[in-house]
């Protein structure tokens, strides 16, 4: 049976189950605001049914559900966040309240999260800076899944850029996609019901081409793009987390279980005010997605996902019963 | 026969050529410096053959080989970079000049510049500014000949993306990479021997798969990684082009020949200081170089290029008898 939750519902039952894992209750609201736009989004790997590895990770301590997320300002253009072991969520958060006037005062600036946790659809995040009026690129890393290009040592996550503009008198433009071939969900997914996966998507502990999803989860993640996949992995790592500071996906431990330290990980947000080159630039933005549009068979990056928020909304969140219950039994 | 040219020699030869063209001794310097350091990278593709191609454009008044490239700061993080259509390498030595310092005092800035030109291995840029502690990165646009995916129009350049951080005790680490699954040059190289292509490098106009040089070249690069890749390309149009209020790829003429406009594409650089984020992260960043250097089987991206300078400087730059007389015939 698959249950139709409202957005109100929907964030209840989440911020529930994590005040009752020892969770405070603003940040449970963040980490429970965050999981319902992921479904409002389609992207379900990331929404509601992420509660009860959080959930269980808050209890053990693994993520400090009660972190307070710590700015520092070293420069004009910079924010320096710590976001002391707890959730991804609220230090975005302070990013999202800090990072647009400064983007504006200095026409560029650039949010450094450290000590930071799964922040799961990018996407959102440059979105978000978007409505603004803002140009926004996001870096975020994850526990190592891919080897350096002919190497056999995972070394990077498949470590997602996200990239938004403003588009006028539409939904922003908003590119966000991950430097694996294929999500690790699909795999997970393939996993659990048994199944194959199409050569190409996963490689086993030695390099070598696999089809069997539990070998290729215990081996690499194809990289989309081959070298340079990786080659972008590694300007990924190095930015969201070289410069921050935080734990290199290689260093990082799992988001899935309560296991070990916290992760650590690290994400980069910089915003760019493009109005600072004149105020001609946004009709110059939106014409390229208009260009784009305007092909035959093409598609504007992250356009299927225009409206389908609102469907949501109206329709209610999909949960089926089986999830429902694990997360009301959370805060039973 | 080939010829070897000494670093000075090979830079006379090429300023020669362009003073006799219609350009000022200055910019002349300025294309001569970057046409050689792109062989020194053994990147011949964007070294002295472009010397024909450019001087050509000069005398016809396609590039403005007297433009002196105009900087405004609009905001204490942005510099507005004019290249007044002529080369693009003066208004990269002006941002080069003019950029560190910016990102010193701001923790982050970004040079874009508009009405460009051609600007060569980007990684040389981005390698430049990790010399000086940064860590950069840069896009750029070119002629269009890449399709939005599942579309058969070109609306992309095989935009590259660079990416350079500094490394403790060792040369910086460099990524560059363009957005295409191979070099346009290498089905330009094949197209003039007469030989085929491997499926998977190029498409006809239609779209559909092509081993005939001629055939991919009037129609579309292959991405790299398929539909990331052009994801990847609108990022970058966007970044260089859009918000600096260049033209897009799909507006602009051919680097190679003297007709038409000016190409007046765009460039956009940004370099952020490390050292604002703590003393701890130099360090940190060179732990990540090692971690992929220690990795067996794989390299550390653009490692190979390591120790080639200095080999092409003692052992001379590789001219063949007929490029030599070609670039010579121009100043005679």
């Amino acid at each position: 049976m698959t249950n139709m939750l409202n957005v109100d519902q929907a964030k209840g039952l989440v911020a529930e189950a994590l005040v009752a894992s020892n969770t405070s209750l603003p940040n449970a609201a963040s980490v429970a605001a965050a999981l319902v736009n992921a479904e409002l989004w389609g992207q379900m790997g990331h929404g509601l049914r992420r509660t009860v590895a959080y959930a269980a990770q808050a209890r053990a301590g693994k993520v400090d559900g009660h972190a307070i997320p710590q700015a520092e300002q070293p420069r004009p253009g910079l924010l320096m966040v710590d976001a002391c072991q707890g959730f991804a969520y609220p230090a975005l958060d302070l990013v999202m309240d800090r990072l647009p006037s400064m983007a504006v005062s200095q026409g560029i600036a650039m949010a450094g999260i450290r000590r930071s946790h799964h922040c799961g659809v990018t996407g959102l995040v440059v979105d978000a800076l978007a409505r603004k009026g803002l140009v926004a690129m996001m870096f975020a890393n994850a526990p190592a899944s891919m080897a350096p290009w002919g190497g056999n040592r995972a070394l990077f996550g498949t470590n997602p850029i996200a990239f938004a503009t403003p588009v006028e008198g539409d939904e922003p433009l908003v590119v966000d996609l991950s430097l694996s071939k294929v999500a690790r969900g699909k795999i997970m997914a393939a996993n659990q019901k048994g199944e194959p996966i199409p050569e190409g998507w996963a490689l086993d502990k030695d390099g070598q081409a696999t089809t069997d999803a539990q070998v290729g989860l215990d081996g690499f993640m194809v990289p989309a793009g081959d070298a340079k996949g990786v080659a972008l992995a590694l300007m990924v790592e190095m930015l969201c987390a070289g410069i921050t500071g935080a734990n290199y996906s290689y260093e990082a431990t799992s988001f899935f279980n309560a296991e070990g330290d916290p992760p650590g990980v690290g994400q980069s947000i910089i915003a760019i005010d493009p109005s600072a080159f004149g105020p001609h630039i946004a009709e110059r933005l939106t014409s390229l997605v208009t260009a784009v549009a305007e092909t035959e068979g093409a598609r504007v990056p992250g356009a299927r996902r225009h409206g389908l928020a609102k469907r949501i909304e109206t329709e209610g969140i999909k949960v089926d019963d089986a999830l429902l219950a694990e997360i009301q039994a959370i805060s039973a």
